[in-house]
C-alpha cells in the first residue's frame, strides 16, 4: 500500500511530465496573484493527502495554486497543458479514497477562493454557485430563504465542486437521490484550458450526449468544475426522526425493504449497531435517546405538513413493530432531532482513530441483511473487527475495518469484501469514488468498462494532465 | 431539406462503408433465422423513416434484421464492425427527428422481437426488460402488480430501448423526471460487438465514469441498448385531474411558477390553447370538459391517499384562482380523468395532417410566458400559424409549425425559433433528441460541446458504423 514506492508512472507516446521551472512559477503568480500561490513545503501538508485513513496516500504537489475565477483557472490549466504539467483539482479534500492526492506532483489546484453563491433563482428553484462554496454555506444560504438543498454528504465542509466530481451521496439519498440528481449544469475548464458550460437551467434536455453526467463522478480526471447550477426545493413543512430498537440484525434490516415497498420514502434510513454509540456520546457529550436493544434504525421523515407527517410516522411505527422492533422512539422537536443527527453524523469521527479503512461497497437494498451477515463471517475468518453502520435505505452500509488485528490480513480481507459485494450484485463504491484506494477493486467489475473509460479519458485529455493516475490506469 | 440529395457521407482515413454482399446476408440469416430478415424493398417502407412530419427524411436500409437475443445482436454488430457496414438500431420508430432513419443504408436493426419482461423485483422496486418491450406493455405489467412506471412519453407504442436512447420525456416529468431518472442499468452491445452491462441494481454508484448516463440519450450512436433495469414505484393511492380555465395566456402561464415554488409537484402541468381542442374532440368522439375560456391548464395530481389529494387539490385551485382562472374543473373519477387525458394525448394526432413540424425547444419554466409571446410574434412575422401547447411545468411547450403559409418561410422561421430559445437560456431539444432534424440547431448551442461529443464518438466507434450521421457530423 506504499504508493510512492510501488506506484508506476504512466507514460504515453514517449511523453513524460515536465517539472515546473521558475519561469512557469512566475507566470502562475502573475495569473492568480502572489497570495494565490503556496511553494513552501511546510505549508503544503494539507494539500498532500485527503481523509483516507491509510495514510500512505501522501504526495506533495510542486505548487499549490488558488485561483479566484474561471478565467484564472483556464489560464492555469492552459499553461499546464502547454507544458505537460500534471494538475490535480481539489476542494476541501474530505474524500476517503485518495482522489485528490497529487501523486505525480505538479499543480494542486485548490478551488477554495472561488466561494461565491452567484444566483438564487427562486422562480426555477435553482442556485448557481462557484465550485469552492462549502456545503455548509450552501445549506445555510438556501435555508435562510426557506429553501432546501437535499443531498447531504457526511462532511458539510466539503465543497460543491468536489461533491459533484465524486457524485457524493450521503444519508438523504433514500428519498432525494445523490448529487447527480441535483446538478442541472456545470461550467468546466477542459484539459486544454477551454471553458464550457455543460447542461443548462432546463428540466428537460436531449440536446446531444449528456456531457454533464459524464463529468459528474469523473473525479477531476476530465476537467475542472468551476461553477454549478443546482436544483433546490421548497423546505419540507415538517420533519420527524424515529429510532427503532431491535434485538437483532435480521429484524432491523428486514424492515428496510418493507418501508421502501410501501413508498413511504423517508429521507434517511440509517442502520446503527449499538457498540458505535457510546464512544460517540463520549466525544460529543450528548446522549443517544436509548441504550436498549442491540441494533437501531434511525429514520428521518419529512412531509408537507404536520398531519401528513403524523400519518407517515404512524405507518412507519407499524411497519417497524410488525418487524419485531421492541420500541420506536419519536423525536419531534428540532432539538431532539438535531441531537440524534449530531451523534449519527459523528460516529465516524469517534471511531476514526481506530479505523483502518471505511469501505463503501453498496448492494441492492434487498441484499443488505445477507451482506452484513457475510461481513460478520469475514470478520471472524480474518480476526479483524468490522463495524457496519450507515445508509441502509439505499444499500450503502459502510463497513469499517478496525485496528487491532494482523496487518497482513488487511489486504486479503479488503479484496474478499469487495469480491463478495460484486458477487451480490453490488458495486465497489457507492458514494466515495474510486480515487487510488479502489482501483484494484474497480477492475473486478469488468475490464471492458474500464477500457471504455480509458478511451474517453484519452479522447478528452490526450496528455493525461488532469488528475492523472486516478480511477484506472491508462 | 432533401437529405439524400444534399447529404454528405462522412469519411474517415480514406475509409468508406462496404455494401452487404450475398455471403454476409447469408451469415446474417444464419444468426437470426430467415424470419428475422427482410430484404424485400416493398416490405421495408416502415423501416425507412420515423414520425418526422417533414417526409424527406426517408432512406431505405439494405436489409432489416430482427434479432431475438443479445447474443444475436452481438453477432450481427460484430459482423457489421468487421465489414464496415453501417448499422442503425430502432425500436418502434415513433421518433420525431429522423433519429432512426438509416441514411447510409446498411443494416436496420429492429429490436422488436426482444420484447420480454425478464424480472419484476418487488423488493428493490426494479424491473428488468428487453429493449423491444413496448411502453404500453411495461405500463400494464407493472400496473397489474399495483406498481407504477412514471415516465410517460406521448406514444405508448414506443419501445423501452428507443425511449432510453432518446432519453424520452413526456408529460409526467414535472414530478417524476424523464427516462434518465428511471434507468439504473443497461446492457449494451458496443460497436465492435462486445456486450457490457453498464450500471447495476444499486441506488448509489460512484464506481468510475457513469457510462450508463453517457449512453442514455446518445440516440444509438454509441451502441445498441439490449436490456434495461428500470426503477418503478408503488402506485399512487389517489389521482385527480384539474382543468383551469383562463381568458389569456399570461395568467395561465403565470400560474406555473407559482405552483412549482409551492412544492406541490403535480405529475403534469399541461398548457393547452383552445383552438386545438375541437379537432381532437371530433377525431375521438369525446368531449373536453369545457368550451369556455381561451387557454387551459390541465393539472394531474397524485397523492398517497384521498385526504392528501383533496388538500393538494384545494391548494392548486386557490393558486389558479389567485392567478385569475375563471373556473377550475375537477375530474375525480377514473373515467373522467381518462377522457381528458385521452383528448390531451391525441391533440397531436388530430393536428398531424396539418403539422409541418413539431418542435421541442425547451426554456426554463420561468420564461415560458415570454417564450410563447415571442413565438406569436414570429408567427405574425412569417405568416405561418404556430400552435403552442404541451408541458408547461417543465418548460417544454411544443411549438407546432402548421401548413398554410409560404414553404420558403419554414427554414428561416425554424432557425429564428431555435435561436430565440437558446438566447432565452433554453435548449434546442427537450425530449425528442437531435437526430437529423436538429443537427443545425445543436451547432448553435456551441461547437465546443459538439467537439467533445465527436471525440467520444470516435473513441467508442472509430469506424463510425453505429447510427452514423446523427446528432452531429464527425
Amino acid at each position: 500500500m506504499k504508493l510512492k514506492s510501488t506506484g508506476k508512472k504512466w507514460e504515453v507516446d514517449e511523453m513524460s511530465y515536465n517539472k515546473l521551472n521558475e519561469n512557469l512559477i512566475d507566470r502562475i503568480g502573475e495569473i492568480v496573484g502572489e497570495e494565490g500561490v503556496i511553494r513552501d513545503r511546510d505549508k503544503m501538508d494539507d494539500f498532500s493527502h485527503d481523509e483516507y485513513p491509510l495514510l500512505d496516500f501522501k504526495s506533495f504537489p510542486d505548487i499549490v495554486v488558488q485561483p479566484r475565477s474561471t478565467e484564472e483557472v483556464s489560464q492555469i490549466v492552459k499553461l499546464a497543458w502547454e507544458n505537460s504539467i500534471p494538475i490535480t483539482p481539489r476542494g476541501s479534500a474530505t474524500g476517503l479514497c485518495g482522489g485528490c492526492v497529487p501523486i505525480y506532483g505538479g499543480i494542486a489546484l485548490s478551488l477554495e477562493r472561488m466561494d461565491n453563491i452567484l444566483e438564487i433563482d427562486e422562480d426555477n428553484l435553482l442556485v448557481t454557485v462557484e465550485a469552492g462554496v462549502k456545503l455548509m454555506d450552501l445549506f445555510k444560504t438556501v435555508e435562510d430563504r426557506e429553501l432546501f438543498f437535499p443531498p447531504h454528504p457526511g462532511d458539510e465542509s466539503a465543497m460543491v465542486g468536489g461533491a459533484i466530481a465524486t457524485n457524493a451521496g450521503g444519508s438523504r439519498a433514500v428519498k432525494y437521490g445523490v448529487m447527480r440528481n441535483f446538478v442541472r449544469g456545470i461550467e468546466v475548464v477542459l484539459p486544454n484550458g477551454d471553458v464550457e458550460w455543460l447542461g443548462t437551467k432546463n428540466v428537460k434536455d436531449t440536446s446531444g450526449y449528456s456531457l454533464v453526467n459524464l463529468f459528474i463522478g469523473s473525479e477531476g480526471t476530465l476537467g475542472v468544475i468551476t461553477k454549478a447550477i443546482l436544483k433546490i426545493t421548497p423546505q419540507p413543512g415538517a420533519t420527524m426522526t424515529l429510532v427503532a430498537i431491535y434485538e437483532n440484525l435480521e429484524d432491523a434490516i428486514g424492515t428496510v425493504p418493507e418501508i421502501i415497498k410501501k413508498g413511504l420514502s423517508p429521507i434517511s434510513i440509517e442502520f446503527i449497531e449499538k457498540e458505535v454509540i457510546p464512544p460517540t456520546e463520549a466525544l460529543l457529550g450528548k446522549k443517544w435517546p436509548t441504550s436498549e436493544g442491540e441494533v437501531h434504525l434511525m429514520l428521518i421523515v419529512d412531509a408537507r405538513d404536520e398531519d401528513e407527517l403524523m400519518q407517515i410516522g404512524e405507518e412507519l411505527v407499524d411497519i417497524c413493530t410488525a418487524n419485531n422492533a421492541t420500541d420506536v422512539l419519536v423525536a419531534d422537536t428540532k432539538e431532539k432531532q438535531e441531537e440524534i443527527l449530531d451523534i449519527r453524523s459523528n460516529i465516524y469521527l469517534a471511531l476514526k482513530k481506530d479505523v483502518v479503512e471505511i469501505l463503501d461497497i453498496t448492494v441492492p437494498p434487498s441484499r443488505i441483511a445477507d451482506f452484513v451477515k457475510r461481513v460478520r463471517d469475514l470478520s471472524e475468518k480474518y480476526k479483524i473487527e468490522l463495524l457496519t453502520y450507515g445508509h441502509a435505505g439505499d444499500g450503502n452500509v459502510h463497513v469499517h475495518m478496525m485496528k487491532g488485528g494482523e496487518e497482513s490480513a488487511y489486504s486479503p480481507l479488503r479484496r474478499e469484501l469487495h469480491e463478495m459485494g460484486i458477487e451480490m450484485g453490488g458495486v465497489v463504491s457507492g458514494e466515495h469514488g474510486i480515487g487510488l484506494a479502489k482501483k484494484e477493486f474497480l477492475k473486478m467489475m469488468g475490464e471492458g468498462k474500464i477500457e471504455l473509460m480509458r478511451r474517453i479519458k484519452r479522447a478528452l485529455d490526450e496528455k493525461n494532465i488532469m488528475n492523472p493516475g486516478k480511477i484506472f490506469d491508462l
